[in-house]
């Protein structure tokens, strides 16, 4: 049986295009003991991926030039030598960019989404509402009647996180690009103002909108968004840093140092900046995670919204779109038609 | 009676010189209900004093144009109106740059320091070893086997921060500048190692003075020590933000955006970076650090060291030489002679 992966074809100096990736179709090996036979269903595309194209040391071990690119996806076993997993299960596991994979059942997981669809154990159930969850809970902590600022707020982080700001009785502003999704961050998740951050008066918008201060500022972004909100950040904010999509392609240069000017304010606000990667979080907080927000989004009172493309050969295409935010939602891949 | 004070003459635009300060003498106000007169022995020189001359919104008011500097000092009561105190006590208070100040009782307090001398009342046992213990305690929190590393390790602040790392098991590495600040750091309060922030080398002999990278760095200068530093940090590194003195004086551009780099790197590594000041860890930890810190210091197990300079007119000088480093131990003006 043949298996198709998308492979890192070379290392990206910037912007990732088309050239970086290449398809491979090979036979899958033979299953061993343990081990169970994966049939992908749908593939999670994550700005993290980004950082795994570079041979920068980071939190993770960059995937090597000409190895199978890295990610969590959602599958049906289809063979299984273990007795924990049998045909016909839904799992998710690390296979990467795969039409099909043989794993070693130990890391393999079911999947429980309280009654929601499958495809959310990669979303607002999955890796990304973990990060908002774990990044607001343990760093965030937002209180009944403080700001809560949060960019790409109409993506699977974003959404989650002004929406559990609300339910802690807080403000949430969200930052999004584009009319639709200001509309969906507004009408649909509930947010109480939403700014676009194309607008050329972004920074003075946002400073309207958010009168007394900001408390919490969930980064994920950087860029022009980490200008505009850092000079309304209060006394005792707090910043969750868990993402900057805005310089994965390469640092920004603002043509001055703005360093000192940031560790001032870090002092004279006794401002609180931590970056994190939701694996911190696992041990002590993933079951309240699944438990809490599970059943808040199978009652529909937590929304979420999925981009699916279809087809593992439009990966490439749609990874790299998002990085610009050309995606709506969470971006997944429908992998096995 | 009459009383001397150092005013605030005018607001320095960078460095602060003799012209931004003048003396000024005159008559004692009477002494009312609940209030105490009082006899300065010793006024702290603190660098947080250098951003209560700039009139730019910080934790604290500035000082007014006109106005007495701000400070806190050790006084004799000298007369009392309050059932509180009585004449002869030895006490603290924000009386300001005087020789003699007239107080509320409500805000005297009374110096206990286990038998050390009163003068450690506005050193190891008062704010600056209070800054140190909490932003240790808090933020902080070395673990045994872990590397600390802290700058002005001579100093008030740095001093303590280094015996506390001792204490808690880890490793200090302190910078200093000058071979006898660094012979003190070293062989009298027992750090592991110490750098002359003036070398030539001082990177490189940090890195090689941190094999496993550090853990904690309590930062209280900023500059081309943090410069030193940061590449240092390991994941999970904590680092309490307590000074910046290398940029009191001015915001120092070292030609291209760090905020990059340095925002990459907490996300990375999972760095904290906290602000903050002592006055907020007071209500939980005062206490604790009082015994705590007040029992190892009268026996002899935690050293100090004091840097008492003659007569109140010389405190302006003084202060201007401490923010370049000019101190040796902790700053104390001796005005009752």
């Amino acid at each position: 049986m043949k298996a198709t992966s998308i492979i890192l074809a070379s290392r990206p100096a910037a912007t990732p295009g088309p050239e970086h990736f290449r398809m491979e179709t090979a036979e899958m090996p033979a299953l061993r003991d343990n081990q169970v036979m994966l049939r992908v269903l749908f593939l999670s595309l994550d700005p993290y991926m980004r950082g795994r194209m570079s041979a920068a040391k980071s939190y993770a071990d960059p995937v090597p030039v000409g190895g199978v690119m890295e990610g969590e996806t959602v599958c049906e076993v289809i063979q299984s030598q273990s007795p924990s997993f049998k045909g016909g299960e839904i799992v998710r596991a690390m296979t990467g960019w795969r039409s099909h994979a043989v794993m070693d059942a130990a890391k393999v997981r079911h999947v429980d989404t309280h009654g929601a669809p499958a495809s959310t154990a990669l979303g607002v159930l999955g890796m990304p509402g973990f990060t908002a969850y774990g990044g607001m809970k343990v760093i965030g902590q937002p209180k009944s009647g403080e700001t809560v600022v949060v960019a790409a707020a109409s993506g699977p982080v974003g959404s989650l996180v002004g929406q559990i700001a609300k339910l802690a009785g807080a403000r949430a502003v969200g930052i999004a690009g584009g009319k639709d999704k200001c509309a969906y961050v507004k009408d649909e998740l509930g947010f109480d103002r939403v700014i676009d951050h194309r607008s050329t008066s972004f920074a003075s918008e946002l400073a309207e909108a958010c009168p007394g201060g900001v408390d919490v500022y969930f980064e994920n972004v950087g860029g022009h968004v980490w200008d505009g909100v850092f000079p309304l950040l209060n006394t005792y904010a707090r910043v969750p840093v868990c993402g900057l999509i805005a310089q994965y392609n390469g640092p920004v240069d603002s043509g001055q140092d703005r360093l000192p000017a940031t560790m001032s304010a870090i002092l004279r606000k006794s401002l609180l900046i931590r970056g994190f990667i939701n694996t911190e979080f696992l041990e002590h907080h993933y079951g309240a995670f699944q438990n809490e927000i599970g059943t808040l989004v199978a009652s529909g009172r937590i929304k979420y919204k999925e981009d699916i493309v279809d087809g593992l050969e439009s990966a490439p295409k749609a990874f790299i779109d998002m990085l610009s935010g050309g995606n709506f939602g969470k971006l997944l891949v429908s992998v096995g038609r």
